[in-house]
Order: C-alpha cells, then structure tokens, then sequence
C-alpha cells in the first residue's frame, strides 16, 4: 500500500474531496436549468474573485486556450505588442502573439528576476508607434517571480495599450483586484489555485478589451469571445462545455467563499514565508529573492553534491511526494515546489520534513529537524 | 426520491460508472511516466476503433475545437471549400471556414434529407477552380440524418479535394474505417458514442492532411497540430491536457475494447430499428426515412395535438428522462432521442413506454403497448 501521490507540482494542484464528487456525478444536459444556474453560480463567484464587474468567461480548453483567445480577440495581424518575459510563460505569451501575427517585442530579464515596471514605462514612454498591447505575466510557473502587476497594468493604461495579463498561477491565490487595477484582459486555468482537475480555461474581459475587439481582424471561431458573451446572456454556453468541470468549480468557488479572500491570500504567504524559511534553513539556495518571490511556487537550486533527478526521484519513491524539474533551459539545474489552491500549512511541514529525510538518505549534509523547526517557529508566530 | 435524469439526447450521452470513477479519480501529474502510459493507451486503441493508422490527436476542447484544428491546419484564407449542409452542424464547418477566410460554397438539401453524393461528384467535376476541401457531416445531429461518407469520401478524393468530416455523433457508433475509406480528416467529441462527459476534441489527421499542413497559411496556437504531434512523439501533450478525461478515455476505450467493434455498431442498429419501429407503431412521424436514418439519433414530430414543450416537459416531470427539442429553424416543430455510447435495449424500451405514458396523460389517443410490443417484436427476432 502506497500514500496518494501528493502534487506539489504548480498544477495540476491537489483536489479537495467535494470537487472531486462534484466532477464525478453523472453530467447533466447543458441545455437545462439546472445547468444554466450553475452557470449563472460561477460566473457571479468569479467576478466575486476577481473584485470586478467584467465580462467573464469560462472556456473549455487549457489555459493556453484562454491566452490564445486573449490574443486572437484584441490583436490584429501587424499589431505592435510588447511581451514582458521573465520565464516560459512569458515568451509563450510572445509566440502566441507572434502566431497571430503581431510584431513583437520582447523584454526580457534573467530566470529569477521580476520585471521593472520603471523600464516598461520608459520603453512604451518613447515607444514609435504605440505599442497596441503588453502581454504580462503575473505569476512566472517556470521561476516562480511574481511581477508587479498593479504597476504594469498602470503603465500600459497610461500609455494607451491593453495589458493582457496571464494570471494562471496566481488567480484565486493572490489578490488581483481587476477593476481597482484596472486590467484589460486576465487569463487563468482551472487547475491551479481554484483546485480542479485541468480542463477549463478563464477569461475576463474588459471594456477596452471589447473596443478592441471591434476592430481585431484576427481569425478565429472556437475562442471567438462575442459568441461567448451572446450565450451567456442566456445562462448557456456556445458549444458543448465540459460540464462536469463547471460544476466542479462552482463547488470549489463555494469553498472559496466560505473562507473568504482575504483569508485565502494570507494563507498563500503564509506557505510561501514558512516553505522558504525551512528550505533556507536546511541549507538550500532560493532562485528567487525575496520581494519577487512567488507565493504560489518556490524554486529551488540543488545542492552541489545531488541532482534534481536524484532528489526528485527520491522524493517520489519514499514519499509519493511529487516536485517539478525546471523547465527548459532550467531543466535539471531547478526543482519547483507548488504550494498553490487545495494547499495547507500542515503540507508545507510534510514537504520540508520529506525533503529533508530524502536530502539526508541520498548523503546530503542537513541538521535533521532544523527546516521543519524554522518553517514551525514562523508558522506559531502568527496572529 | 428521484430517479437519475437519464440521457436520451444527443450528447451528452449517459456514463459507465466505471469511467465516472476514472474521472472522479484524483488527477496525476501530467508529466509523469504514469501518464504517458495512458496517453499511449488511449492513442492505440482509438486508431484500434477507427481502423486507421493515420496520426490522432486528443484536444481539452468541445467537437467544435477539433473542426476548428481540422480547418485551421488544412485550410487557407482564400481557399475554395465546398461545405455539404443537411443541418445546424453541416452549416458549422462552413461557418467555421468563413471565419478562417475560406471562400466557401454550400450545397444544402433540406432537414432530414441526405446528402447525394452523386450531385456531390457531379459539382466537384465542373468545379473552376478546384476545391481544395469538402466538409462533410457524417452523421447531422440536428436531423438525425447519416450520411453516404464511403461514397462522399471517394468522390473528394477522386477530385483532390481533402474529406473534412465531423463524426462527432457517430465515431464509435457506426463503421467509420478511417484507412478503408481514405478519410483525410475526422473529428470526433468524448461526450458521444465515447461514453465519456464533454471536455475533449479528437481528431484523426492523414497524410494529405499533412501536405495541406506544410502549406497551410492560417493562423493558429492552441490547435497547431505540429506541436501535438512533436508532443505526441514523448507520449506527452504540448499544454495541461484534461488529465481526469483521458483517464476516463483510456476507460471507455477497454469497455468498447471489450464488446468488439462490429458488436457495438450491430448495437447502435438495433437501438435505432427498434426505436423507429415503437416510435410508429405509436402513430408517430419519423423524419428521416429509413435509407438515411441515423443509427444514433431519431428525430420525431409531434402528434398535431401537441406541443414538443409539452411532450419533453411531462416526460422529464414524470419519468426523468431528457429528450431534446429540433435546434433553430427546426425548434418546437421536431423532438430527437438520442441512442448512442452507453444505451442498450432496455433504455429504448424504458424511452418507448414512459413516451407512450407521456402522450397518453397529455390527452393524446394511442393504443397502450403497441409500441413497446414492436420494438420487442423486432429484438426478439435478432440472432
């Protein structure tokens, strides 16, 4: 007999119990209802999330569906967008945009680092032409940076191009305020903080997003958002939605509800603060500092004596404990740690403590006890 | 007390317990050996059932995002598609190749009528310029009309012009071998024949499609079967895929393993004979004549007095089983049961006896048991 495998991996992210029964009941007719209440559920609750009066729509597609539609319905073939990149996701916004058509620019800073909000205002500042759009990432998946995102959404909006903002892992996690930060086009999936099984893309919309879309002669049917908002004006959904996955999140967002915003962000800095404190503690080099580390995913550089395939592997074996290699050119040079949704103190302490009892097995010099003690002493010091 | 809404439409369809439970089972890391594994398993054995070599990719998408990765990776802007219309989804893919900028041409016949695929022949033989594709509705949902493929397929490749087909509601229902009848693309959904909720596109690419590919000007992302083919190579996909789906996937796809091809589509013609027969023997108008008439969907008009509303109304109050109203053009004047994936004998005796209880209470004249002794008639005569 073997534990769950437990995923601390950013996404997907661990399930609680009655989203999992909520996905596994039998689906019901889509064009029913029952179902368009649970439609008209979500969508309230995610507005509610997401402190915002916007338009939002749930796609049946992977987050990269929804960056696809963010891009295909605001940016015209030969559009000038600029794309922030601190990471993969980052450049994925680029290639999206690029696909589309769109000139893009590219600025970019070291794996590890935050985007400065002073250099974008100074490029779009002097930019000739305006820049159409800057593609953001809130929450950097392969470094785990969080950026600034209040200040890039207000230097877009000073300069006149949409910020369209790819918030996958940090939406439901931290708070993203839309209409106080005044954000044009926010993406997430649902397999992050908002604790499903992947399958369903999210997009909200806003009002110079649509004074976009009027004009965009981008191509595209699927992800074409009006025919999304006319349905949706019904309760309903343009094509068959997966419905299983609707009900699970509106489930999940009740969940949400019951231990409110403000409740849910401390609780991701909490995880951040004292899984950071263990790992530092036991020794181990944070590839983030500080400021711009993520509270959803923490990387962490092996020690000089271990590769991240040994300890992951490790980690897995003994443990059913599962961490993320980097990605791409991190691969095997980073491990990820997610700590994201359905993710609670007492999962931090287990994650430290594994890892710790795996460093040591695999002949790693650690003091037993002290990342445990640490990540405990922080978490005990708490109102 | 209630009993289970039982699903007599046209998708989604009723779920073995045996996927629900693969479904509602805790979702695995993507990334992971275990899940390549069931990559792997649901690749072989959908081209076990569609008989075919040809490549096949699985979409976290509704059927209308594969007809959307089956145009936007075969056709250009500017290309010449014929568009065969007998209903609501034959006049999706022509819709759909607007949108990508495909000059397209539709040849329609009414709603309940069948595509002749003589005309077919006949149109792409004098057409100037040739056309570069046909979109074809294997089976049209909204009539519960099947169509020629064989001969609609032969009669585009003899022309050079790619097949494009939707089999949503047919594929793992009726014979569509895919390599026998040189089909160059079919797209399919999971919440049909496949006995799985909705969530996943599939779609089957063959290697004209892949000549189309290479010359392929249309813009795409999310739906770039390149990547899902460089992915495919590692057993892996290019973005989060619905992990809880493909589970469920490789689950249905060992049941169907199990009954056998030709016993399943020996099923489906059964459920349809029998319907047909009991639905008559009511006194009820088919609409489709039995040359073209689907195997998985039957479409019926109401006694002249009664409403469809009132027919789907009573039979959901009373009985919990959900029929569907005619879609569009056809709302309110037709009423379709759909037969397909995880329905058996009794389920369509159990719909024959409930409807016949339904127009009874309704005030309608029809002599009780005739129609369930017919479809019984007819099943007790089979081999």
């Amino acid at each position: 007999m073997q534990p769950r495998e437990f995923l601390m991996i950013p996404g997907p992210t661990p399930v609680p119990d009655a989203v999992l029964e909520s996905v596994a009941r039998h689906p019901i007719g889509h064009r029913t209802p029952e179902f368009s209440k649970v439609v008209q559920d979500v969508i309230q609750d995610l507005k509610w999330l997401g402190k915002t009066e916007n338009d939002v729509f749930v796609l049946t597609a992977s987050g990269t569906g929804g960056m696809e539609a963010a891009v295909s319905n605001t940016i015209s073939p030969g559009d000038r967008v600029l794309s922030l990149i601190c990471g993969v996701f980052g450049e994925r916004w680029a290639k999206v945009a690029e696909a589309f058509g769109a000139e893009v620019e590219r600025m970019t800073v070291e794996p590890g680092k935050a985007i400065d909000p002073k250099a974008v205002e100074a490029k779009l500042a002097s930019a000739q032409p305006k820049f159409k759009a800057v593609t953001i990432t809130h929450n950097e998946t392969s470094t785990g940076v969080i950026n600034d995102l209040q200040a890039l959404a207000a230097a877009a909006k000073k300069h006149s191009a949409l910020s369209v903002v790819d918030a996958v892992t940090s939406f439901g996690a931290v708070d993203l305020p839309i209409d106080a930060w005044d954000v044009d086009v926010v993406v997430t999936g649902s397999q992050k903080a908002l604790m499903l099984p992947p399958g369903l893309g999210i997009i909200f919309f806003g009002k110079r997003a649509w004074e976009a879309k009027a004009n965009c002669q981008s191509k595209s049917f699927y992800f074409d958002l009006k025919k999304y908002k006319k349905s949706l004006d019904a309760n309903t959904t343009p094509y068959t939605p997966n419905v299983s996955l609707f009900c699970g999140l509106a489930t999940a967002l009740k969940m949400m509800r019951e231990e409110g915003t403000e409740s849910i962000f401390a609780r991701h800095m909490r995880l951040k603060q004292s899984l950071r404190a263990g790992l530092q503690a036991m020794g181990l080099e944070l590839v983030v500092d500080e400021e711009a580390a993520s509270p959803t995913i923490t990387s962490i550089k092996p020690p000089a004596d271990l590769t991240v395939d040994a300890i992951r592997k490790k980690l897995k074996e003994r443990y059913k404990i599962l961490v993320a290699d980097g990605q791409e050119e991190l691969k095997g040079k980073i491990f990820r740690i997610g700590h994201m949704g359905y993710v609670f103190e007492r999962d931090v302490l287990m994650t430290l403590a594994s890892l710790e009892a795996t460093l040591i097995e695999l002949g790693h010099k650690v003091e037993p006890g002290k990342a445990v003690r640490s990540a405990s002493d922080l978490l005990a010091a708490r109102k």
